[in-house]
């Protein structure tokens, strides 16, 4: 697709040419179910456990604490799925904070409906949450507290190890996730250092095939298993192997150790230079949430008086890829969750757009975007 | 992997070369996100549609009624889970036989902990079910019946609308699911004459990617949504689509529709011959299972005093590679709940082997087989 400028990596990634060549060693060759005895099963076998220990080796877990997913939202459900309903529990207290994904939002509020509580923690309007808010809603019978790392919307990156070890402190026994999906081509993510039980990633924003993820389950965590059946996964998620996804997903990591701190170079790079010239062209604009603290790729801005679909949609018309918020698949842009929770100004909210740039963006693609918002807005 | 002899089609299926050409253009060109706004979505969305349109068909299903999951074992435990535990439920009965798949049979079991009664009917030793069995068991507070269309190991293929219709009859307020998955390569399917409610689908048993599967749920099903977040598949199954794997599931079901029935026959065409050619150079052996009403592909042996993980190992050392059962991921070859279930006796359990071919086996390969079989029994 070089006829376009595709600004949304923040809703997905292109897959690496390279990752797509390791992808096809198991899609055409080795094409054996991996729970098989034979020896052409074992190469399957063998790719997942070694995918597996890079993969967690990157994030500084243990090989055995790794667990494959269909993507991020079975992750974010496994987590809290996991501990309450699956466990057999018929009640308890779930600490959120409101600007979650919708992959913790949407099950949080299914739960609520088959009798637990849940607080959903706002953030401030810079996009950040108070941990002193979080730990003052912690009650006796709270099980879980959940709290992303990189909002998806606006950016901002929480200090998950701090609000953790407040949450910790004040009582030891409730789970702590957090959703690390958005986070993991920004930040070095080290499970131990951050000391949460439960963390979520996927494949897709990384440069890595759509349909898998994993979730981080620190050893000793006591949560049910999530999908049953044959004893994939040491019997803790059934379902034959995306065996594909898996190594596509390895070899993302790969790069990503390598390339990240570039790549982050990069997109900062790229974001300075896109807020030099918007302030050289345009006035009636606002930068939706902090600046500091954020991811590198992310901006979520508002033209006031410019509705987003009508700048989105433009945008397309001139084949530029942005969004109005996260991905959904509804056709249209909803209210954004996110801007509501940090109390953002109506007016604000109508025009919100977010732009996520990917390491290869490039200035000249901002130029056109520069180009092509003066002829929209005028 | 041409030097080897693939006689495990029931475990999995090569990717045929068509579906993967398929695959890499929603891989490396079309990346999009399909819920996102603009153009470049779209293209990802349509295909998805279309894909759910072409299997929907297929099964004789409306557009509306099919769900994509991660697989088969997820559309099976959506199955079990979104009409027991998911819908609120704290109690009530399952109706399964007892040879079902593990992700049917551990979901049950979980399920049974959970507060749910189960009632495992037992096929007989031809790996029928009677239906008399299935109508008795019903209670006044049975939810569901789980049949599976065909048995992934001794490939015994159940009357499933003769099934369906007499458990209808008893109570209409049940509903009845059917696990298809090794029934997609074999059969047509028409969930309108089966007049099931629910029926599980798998991509990688009909040459299709790991990691893709659907579950058909008849409009007017009172089943719970499964994973939780964003608006993909109408809101029922949340997270990024697989974009990629529903396309080759899609193409898979385009192959089908053609060569569906020339595969079969090719397949009955191997088996015949293969029975042939045991019958002339073999004495001590007993195939497990009714040959009749039974997969083309499929055959499920035990020649006596011969420990099937032996002939199993030995016969990898030859380069042919067959199965013990259906795959399991402990590395070892468990005891089958088929046989067990079949009360098939101990000793022929314990030499039982499955060899299922494709349609790309060859006579030739068989002879050599033969020639295998001769020199590790000897």
């Amino acid at each position: 697709m070089s006829n376009i400028i595709y600004f949304d990596n923040f809703a997905t990634t292109s897959l690496n040419e390279e990752i797509f060549n390791e992808m096809k060693k198991f899609l055409i060759f080795n094409y054996s179910n991996p729970s098989s005895l034979y020896e052409f099963s074992q190469k399957s076998r063998v790719a997942i456990e070694k995918s597996r220990e890079n993969i967690s080796n990157y994030i500084n877990a243990e090989k055995n604490e790794l667990f494959f997913t269909s993507g991020g939202t079975e992750a974010d459900n496994w987590a809290l799925m996991g501990l309450t309903l699956f466990k057999g529990r018929k009640n308890g207290h779930i600490i959120l904070t409101a600007f979650e994904h919708s992959a913790i939002i949407e099950t949080a509020k299914f739960l609520e409906n088959r009798g637990f509580d849940v607080t959903f923690i706002n953030p401030n309007k810079e996009g950040f949450i108070d941990k002193k808010d979080i730990v003052d809603a912690i009650r006796e019978d709270t099980i879980l507290v959940s709290v992303m790392y990189v909002n998806n919307e606006v950016g901002t990156i929480q200090d998950i190890k701090t609000i953790c070890s407040f949450v910790k402190e004040k009582n030891s026994n409730i789970v702590f996730h957090t959703d690390a999906v958005q986070a993991l081509s920004e930040l070095e993510i080290d499970v131990k250092d951050l000391n949460v039980d439960l963390l979520s990633i996927s494949g897709h924003k990384v440069h890595a095939p759509k349909g898998i993820g994993a979730l981080y389950i620190k050893t000793g965590t006591d949560i049910e298993n999530f999908i049953f059946g044959g004893s994939q996964e040491r019997s803790r998620r059934a379902g034959t192997e995306n065996v594909a996804g898996i190594v596509g997903f390895s070899k993302a990591i790969d790069i990503l150790r390598i390339k990240r701190e570039e790549n982050v170079s990069k997109r900062f790079a790229l974001r300075n230079y896109f807020l030099k010239k918007i302030k050289e062209n345009f006035e009636n604009y606002k930068i939706n949430g902090s600046i500091e603290n954020r991811s590198s790729g992310n901006i979520n801005i508002s033209f006031l008086g410019i509705d987003k679909e009508m700048l989105i949609m433009s945008m397309d018309f001139k084949g530029i890829c942005i969004s109005g918020g996260s991905a959904c698949s509804s056709g249209s842009v909803e209210n954004s969750h996110v801007l509501t929770a940090m109390d953002i100004d109506e007016e604000l909210k109508n025009s919100a757009i977010r732009i996520s740039f990917g390491e290869n963006n490039t200035f000249g693609e901002i130029d056109e975007f520069i180009i092509a918002l003066k002829e929209i807005i005028s």
